[in-house]
């Protein structure tokens, strides 16, 4: 009798921590980290005011640490991710949400991604003109829907049903951007070989974070290229391009030129290198950046592994970008050293 | 002297040798294949009469027939591709081109892609309503401009600057997909549950083919998903997923539920395995299948290494496919086995 006591004991104890650890698979001390992006081109120091500079620096500082708090008090990655994007979006700073560049007709297309590197599930959304925060629709797609990639004005009846309010054109000008696409249209009305031309292409936002549990999510936002036209999408809204997460490897946010971006698979591609070649995830964002290179494009990317490890490389002049690891301090860097 | 003329005719033959093999480095002798699909699903035996399975049969072999002959007659695997998709998108029995099946709102929006595995260059199209052949309009995209993926109205702008003809809604309409739409939404009106159900989501129609250079080519081209809204978009115009090609590894075309397929990047996915774990195409394209059984997905892909290997894996009942190799003879499977 003694002895089944005893043994019912035991299998109660096992029982309650087989299920306690499932809940909880790799605890819930994991480090948290968080990385990101606000686009990467020829940012120059010699072309820079120090008070344009500090804009950038106190922003990119307050869109991180908004998401680092959110992962100290025990929140996701996801939410983490989706609420620092909203901050970058909202700023005038970066050619996302408000501020986005203006299109040749224009107007403002918006594109953007969420994925989440626990079930692989993505949420996307390209060229939607009235959604004031487009990283809130694009995982509004991923959890309302059983679609990826919804686009134009379907994406935004769909914004509709799901009571988000949609904003005016008018919402996204600033007479920076706005001055910047008057300035190459008159060029190319002046010269008509110049059609095409896009002087900046850099201000995309990203975000890739590391949660307690263990999950790693990213997402990126973007308003495209300045003066761009038919309906070109990028690789911001493209999963496994502009971005991608998956909690046995990494998590990848992209800026730059997106047609190479899409041709390399870039974000992707980061995370094959670390599940089949077994490559740390400096490395593998570097050999990528460096195919990038190789291939004739430009640009950076965020990656952030699940041990909490980051890398930032890019092949131009600087890349607006911080992070924040397990001691808590906000890293803020701009150009290339 | 003597010696001075021998060393200076070596150089002289050595030179001309080296830049013969530049100009063809893989010689002109290469093997050459084309493999194409016609979409997975659930296709039994039992629910084909034999007349259909004919029609089926021979618009298969006429399509990688024609694709052969230009692979034969010295043509290039990008120019294969193309009038092997143009066919089976001119041929009511596919879910691309004529006979797409209907959104929501009872229209047709068709998306295609296409890749030079030589280039790594591409090209898409999403959500056009006006286009006969979308594949040849990805073509020009990839060719005319240096955008991937133009997308809507603006793509059909496009296309017009490029002097593609537009076709109206009616020409995509066939009495079959205009009954398999209105039978779903009078069962939605009847039972609000049942909403968005999708029971046919095969035929999107790929190809892929190796020419005579080395140089290997794949495209997609879809009508996506019957009952679709909110301008959805699946894998078939999304490069790395739906569609992809790399002289060094593979190219590959995609069909099933497009959301699983975006969400592990299939095509490029299939190349990572050959190019970083050294996998044959077959054990690569069937890995890659396996990830998506166990993801929840279902759907095929044919996909063709630089040596002329074949792989046409799918996890479904059937998928119309075929494929030509070296011996020249077409051979055509529909079913499981």
């Amino acid at each position: 009798m003694k002895h089944r006591i005893l043994f019912l004991s035991i299998a109660v104890v096992t029982l309650f921590l087989c299920f306690t650890f499932q809940a909880y698979p790799q605890g819930s001390n994991h480090k948290i980290a968080i990385v990101i992006h606000g686009g990467a081109g020829t940012i120059l120091k010699s072309n820079m005011t120090p008070e344009t500079e500090n804009q950038y620096r106190e922003k990119l500082t307050e869109a991180m640490s908004t998401g680092y708090n959110i992962l100290k008090n025990g929140g996701t990655s996801m939410d983490a991710v989706e609420a620092t994007i909203k901050i970058m979006e909202d700023s005038p700073l970066f050619n996302a949400g408000k501020g986005a560049v203006f299109t040749h007709e224009g107007t403002n297309e918006l594109d953007a991604s969420i994925m989440d590197g626990k079930t692989l599930k993505a949420g996307a959304v390209a060229g939607v003109k009235r959604i004031k925060n487009p990283i809130n629709l694009a995982r509004l797609v991923m959890e309302k829907t059983w679609h990826v990639l919804l686009t134009g004005e379907g994406a935004e009846k769909f914004a509709q049903e799901q009571g988000v309010e949609l904003v005016p054109q008018e919402y996204f000008k600033t007479e920076r951007r706005w001055k910047q696409i008057q300035d190459i249209l008159e060029k190319e009305k002046a010269d008509s070989a110049k059609q095409g031309i896009v002087p900046e292409k850099h201000g995309t936002v990203g975000c890739v974070a590391l949660d307690k549990f263990g999950n790693i999510a990213a997402g990126t936002s973007t308003g495209g290229m300045t003066n761009k036209r038919f309906g070109r999408v990028g690789d911001s809204p493209i999963i496994g391009a502009g971005t991608y997460a998956n909690n046995s490897t990494c998590g990848v946010s992209c800026t730059g030129d997106g047609e190479y971006f899409i041709r390399l698979g870039v974000a992707k591609d980061i995370s094959d290198l670390m599940e089949y070649k077994s490559m740390s995830v400096k490395d593998a964002a570097q050999t990528v950046i460096d195919k990038l290179t190789k291939l004739g494009g430009t640009g950076g990317v965020i990656a952030l592994d699940k041990d909490g490890n980051i890398a930032m490389p890019f092949n131009t002049s600087g890349m607006y970008r911080g992070y924040i690891n397990k001691n808590g301090k906000p890293v803020v860097e701009i150009y290339k050293e």
